[in-house]
């Protein structure tokens, strides 16, 4: 029973469906009809144009949006356990060529802009260090956290005063946006975000994320760097056919709800003693022994430590019921 | 009816059957089984141990092949037409970290001894100048010539002699093998060869290319840049699916020999005043009159021009036998 | 009796005076007093504001420049010979992070219009080729030759159309103004340059050289990139002293004109039927046989062989002119 | 009556004789008698056969050293307020390609290997984290302590046995050793560096530092690196020249010496108390509250605010003993 990671889930059936259909067609590259429909779509979405490219990992789309948004020689701002951080080899620095993450602290892997502030003001305004030019915050956070619009918005005015490029990593996006009743623009380009890494592989996806550009003028040098960087699939219609898949009547926040509510059922279950963070899309931490960790194995759970006495468990869309209360009941009587 | 790229065709059947199988499993990034498999899988076709890593597209494959052959500072001698220098965007240089390409002519896209040994005479042996680290040539080639198993050791040998990292883009490795009667391992690793990129996306796969490592030690370093390139996919189970489908019963040379039969087919249609290149794998460039090639267009088929009065035309596995023979009559009578 | 390159001259007495004055100040990096007059003092010699960098190599100012002009994923228009391309070890793929040097012909090193515009029509629009986003010529070139300020202008009028950044490596800048009648001003920001290398080190310099830049804004990301590459020394005033000293009444035009009047003098001796190239700055480069290059050398004239039966000479502001009367005698009587 | 950095003292007398000196001979690049003596010498000092290069700034030996050590995507161990970390705009990560500075800490800016393991032991050994594979220590440190020989070979085996690449920064290894009875080959080599930055700017020097490898193969790479960095001077015998003239007869001890004895003077005027770290170099780190700072300025001494209420204070081999004397009188009555 798998609660180690949302990134193991399988495609969803549309999405399946959709890839059957994208195999029945000649196009190379992006030439194809899905991927000329994606920006509308976003636009739609987003209540504005964007111009959208779709990549097959958000390693790929956070590389490309940083480059987009941070010169070599400057400074990323984001949290000490964002996944650009701890996750991704390095991948911001080989994408920007040599920029570097400036770390921030905040509870639940969220920043707020004190803490932002704070790290910038340590910065001596000279050449002989690394001046912070964009900020990175990810939502769903990596503790399952989410950033409100109001949130996001402070974080946003803050970019803009400090001249700070604004991404956001919403590898979970659609688990933060099922999680409240704002809009996806509410919590992107209407908080002041030049860019997002939308992701759909762990929301029912194969392999699709799509960076979306919400500040006009940078898609088109990504457009050159996703080439360089191998991401411009010869057959691009497989992962523009995902994504279309997905955001069809709304399927990714179904899916998204899904996986959300089984986190939510097993958050109940945990009870507020046991939570390390609140449980607001699907991820949860909570404190276990060694003895418990091993006895909830022992029933079958998979899931992965998080340092001693702690646990990470993530549901997704595909999340067995009968596993979720299974699991739930197990976490009661521990 | 579809000539102008086997990029644009679709997945073959056992393809799609083996993504649907992966589907049903739960395991993240390689940790799958079929990912474990894939480096025995080749080390059978080889016949020899090899250490891969499955990747989803070409340029990709190239650059890391590149960045563990050719230091920052190096030189890559390919030719001037080869994929990595007209249609990567500059993708070597983005993955090694500003090493150069140093472009050398050749017949049908095919690099000679000679030629690479004068090229390389050319260079003050000082660090004025950028000295040449790596060679890699493309079998079959971007004109659809291939080389032989002699003329490859013949490159290896110079590679070696010169301290050159030996690289192949195998994009259509499958057609290169399938038009002669040597083995993979002939062609590659017997000839001196240190890394292959091995195509399937343009074979039958959906989107999915192996980088084969033959000389012990590269491959590590390797996975470290494939992850921060954002090319390690969340499910990659799909990725070491589709190539493993393709291996079983030789599916991909198969397939090679169906796109390689079909432009033969072509071939002696065209006849050999029309042929600017022996047609040895699964591409025909031809001496067309514009005339003639609105002619074949207005026909129904579709290809590109390739400068004036020359047109490519691309088979692939799933050519239709009858779009090619109406090809072949409709070139036949020009 | 040096012939070989300017690159080997002495640092001319008011340099060094220069260089004992600044001995006497307190000041660290670009904080001293004759850092602070460098802009104002290029304004002036340019006739307009200009924003300035002293750096101790051209190889780095002309890759601070490219870094500003091009991106990673952009060319470089230059000639095959260009200094950037043969001399510097890939310094403009370090500094630009991977852009790419694309090549042109010309005689005598130097680029005309056509042949820009002809190399840049074969580029396909597309994000699978590198695209060129800035041009690079070398005045005086690297034959010896010199740009007029007609010649710069038209290069300029193609950048501007097409979207090009515009350097001028100036590495020998001073030679081709003493050699014209036009100024500066005319030679660089009017004929449409961005940015100027301009080399005093060859010029009766010890190790200086300025990097100017001609349109507002680029300058303050180059002062970062010039940080972090180690190019801003601790004690920068001995550089600024250099050059300002060779500014003070037109020094680096008396030391190039000496330089120039040299070579031509030796032109002369050498006959039209000798040269390769005409001499229009302080180099010539000569047919000569084996014997005749070993005649010169038991002489006692150091000089390098450029090709078969080609030499380069290159004279200097303390070319001594003893030294240049016996080598022009020398020549004569080949 | 400067105090605020060594960087700006003056070039020493020794050293502006050997630059006149270095303006007599004919040589470019690193081609001259100097740049040729310099491994010898410098083996001499190190009582074993070390490979050279030398470059104008700190940074540059830094970055060179760490790319020699360290691959793109791999990660730095430092101190987190080492001169690579915060005064070198990125140029680790510029030189290196990428790779990620691991901040640790420790008093006096000092590292122990209890902290460089604690730290190794939190990255997961994946590819998806950065993984430590080199360590750089700098001697003397950025607060002014050194590291004794049996500190540093107990860093050197940390380094060993977790396969780092190990790398001092000795922008003040003078001070370092002048402050110790052992000798640079104990500090060094004997204690498992393979790379030093070893420093003669501060020390006397106009603008002159020697990279100096002790593991064989690395100087041939940096050799290259250092050209297309910009960073091999066309004229690069005025800095070899310095370096000898500051080996001569031990100059850079004596220079040292004198540089550490004034700090000598100067800590023991502020007394234990005031003292934020003890003085083993040349740079005192002190206690004042705004009012006493702002006496000392008012008195003429010139210095560096280090936070609220710190203040940094640096001597150097020029420090004037009047300078001194009084600025320990001023301190002393504060």
């Amino acid at each position: 029973m798998r609660f180690f990671s949302d990134n193991a889930a399988a495609a969803c059936p549309e999405v399946m469906a959709a890839i059957a259909e994208a195999n029945r067609i000649d196009a190379a590259y992006d030439g194809d009809a899905w991927s000329a429909r994606l920006d509308g779509a976003l636009s739609d979405l987003f209540e504005r144009p964007v111009e959208t490219l779709w990549v097959s990992t958000g390693t790929a789309a956070n590389g490309l949006a940083l480059a987009a948004l941070c010169p070599p020689y400057g400074g990323i701002v984001c949290h000490r356990v964002a996944h650009i951080e701890v996750d991704e080899c390095g991948g911001p620095e080989f994408y920007t060529g040599g920029a570097r993450l400036l770390l921030c602290e905040g509870r639940g892997a969220k920043l707020a802009p004190d803490a932002v502030e704070a790290l910038i003001a340590e910065i001596r305004p000279d050449v002989h260090q690394v001046q912070a030019r964009a900020l990175s915050i990810t939502n769903a956070t990596e503790y399952g956290r989410v950033y409100t619009d109001a949130e996001t918005a402070a974080l946003g005015a803050l970019a803009r005063a400090r001249g700070l490029g604004f991404h956001i990593d919403g590898a979970r996006f659609a688990n933060a946006v099922a999680s409240q009743s704002c809009t996806p623009a509410d919590l992107t380009w209407r908080a002041g975000a030049d860019a997002l890494s939308f992701g759909f592989t762990k929301n029912g996806g194969m392999s699709a994320e799509c960076l979306v550009f919400f500040t006009p003028g940078l898609a088109a040098a990504a457009g050159y760097r996703r080439k360089r960087a191998g991401h411009l699939l010869s057959k691009g219609r497989y992962l523009a056919a995902q994504i279309l898949a997905l955001l069809e009547d709304d399927l990714w926040l179904r899916n998204a709800r899904a996986a959300n509510g089984a986190a939510a059922r097993l958050a109940q279950a945990a009870g507020a003693d046991r939570l390390l963070h609140p449980v607001e899309a699907n991820e949860m931490f909570i404190r276990v022994t060694a003895a418990e960790a091993a006895a909830l194995r022992a029933r079958g759970f998979d899931f992965y430590d998080w340092g001693p006495g702690e646990a990470r468990l993530v549901t997704s869309w595909d999340s067995d019921p009968a596993h979720v209360d299974a699991l739930a009941e197990a976490i009661r009587v521990l």
